[in-house]
């Protein structure tokens, strides 16, 4: 029995998010029937984790055992003939029969796609957060500093979430731009449920002049959801890659 | 009557292309539709030309006649409730009331975007063409060279075109690069049927070791369609600006 890793990219729009939920497409749903029929054999496929609907991924990351006789690295052209083009495997390898997708992820990086202008953007539809008013680039970039470290993040998780502990290490954040587009990626060793999308409404609450640069500090700190930023639209959040 | 000439910004997928056509839906029709609720009154909206089935558009422009109050810079909050999220008008202005979006259009830019990649990209999906061999850019990049200048393109157009004059004069003509995307840039006073479309067959051509860069010169003097590449898919082509 081999362990095989894929790599998966996914416009998340037409999906509920990652997991199997009866009776609505999901991503994962699309890859067990498509490595099912490649393989010929029943697969349990694990995630690195979950991606809420809508979310997209250019490097979501999962694994699954299998006996077939299809060679470790050519999944991409087993499986894809199956598979909507809306989802895709960019990659597979064999891994060791103790690797976990979810429980060996060391990294993760987000990134959230934000598109600044008076209208909404046609060919950037589901696939940028439309932000129609003037942003503070600066701000937001001083801002990203106070994410840095590990950090109790309780502000910036969903109410109703159940976690073991709501502290996390952010690696890096950062704001970067090109022309009218808005990047915010995030690296860390994990995120809370909705994590990314508040701390994006967060910046871009501080963008706007509703709170300042060093308000950040102060919000992580307080702990307190109710006093981040809105949670923002899934549409702009892409998992970026997942590091083993 | 004041003429008002707009900036518009649309996903071609959906659409048989610019020109309305009866029974399928346009890129035009749904203008026409959008703008008559608006005003108030039918409306004949002149493009400034036509773009195929599945191309998109960064910045089409079109004028109009009208009489309404609307101001002549709110066409895109006045319009744009009416139009659906694939389609939005940027921006709009009076102009002179001899002002033709057609017949004056002084310069016109496309961008056709590739994504060179083993796999097809889910997140590119109808916005890229996907190019599953190498490429080699540096023969792109030289081959562009010879694009530039007031030509004959009958290489480059349509079997079954007829227009005036296959004279063409191309103003810049780049390859650019950002990871896996490739994007090809031309600039000229006008294009023949299908031109763009064709030359980026024909480059990607080169790229692929088909041809040699020098090749492109023989290619154009040949005026023969059939001595040129095939015609890129539509999905990567960008009208993406026109100048007065």
């Amino acid at each position: 029995m081999d362990r095989i890793l894929l790599i998966i990219e996914y416009k998340g729009t037409a999906y509920c998010g990652w997991q199997i939920q009866k009776g609505r497409p999901s991503v994962q749903q699309e890859l067990v029937t498509a490595l099912e029929k490649a393989c010929g054999h029943k697969v349990k496929l694990q995630g690195s984790g979950r991606t809420d609907e809508g979310v997209h991924a250019m490097g979501q990351t999962a694994h699954f055992d299998t006996d077939c006789t299809i060679p470790h690295g050519k999944y991409p052209e087993a499986a894809n003939i199956y598979l909507p083009d809306d989802i895709k495997i960019l990659k597979s390898s064999k891994v060791g029969n103790s690797f976990h997708a979810r429980y060996d992820a060391k990294r993760k990086t987000y990134l959230y796609k934000m598109y600044n202008s008076r209208v909404q953007s046609p060919l950037r539809q589901g696939l940028f957060a439309h932000i129609p008013y003037k942003l503070d680039i600066n701000s937001m970039k001083e801002a990203c500093r106070y994410l840095i470290g590990k950090q109790d993040f309780s502000a910036f998780m969903a109410s109703g979430s159940e976690v073991l502990s709501p502290v996390r290490e952010i690696y890096s954040a950062a704001i970067d731009t090109s022309g009218d587009e808005i990047y915010f990626e995030i690296c860390g060793n994990g995120f809370l449920y909705n994590m990314v999308r508040i701390i994006t409404g967060t910046l871009t609450d501080i963008g706007r002049g509703r709170f300042l640069p060093n308000d950040m500090k102060e919000i992580i700190g307080g702990k307190d959801r109710s006093k981040a930023g809105k949670t923002a639209p899934s549409c702009g959040l892409y998992l970026k890659s997942v590091e083993y």
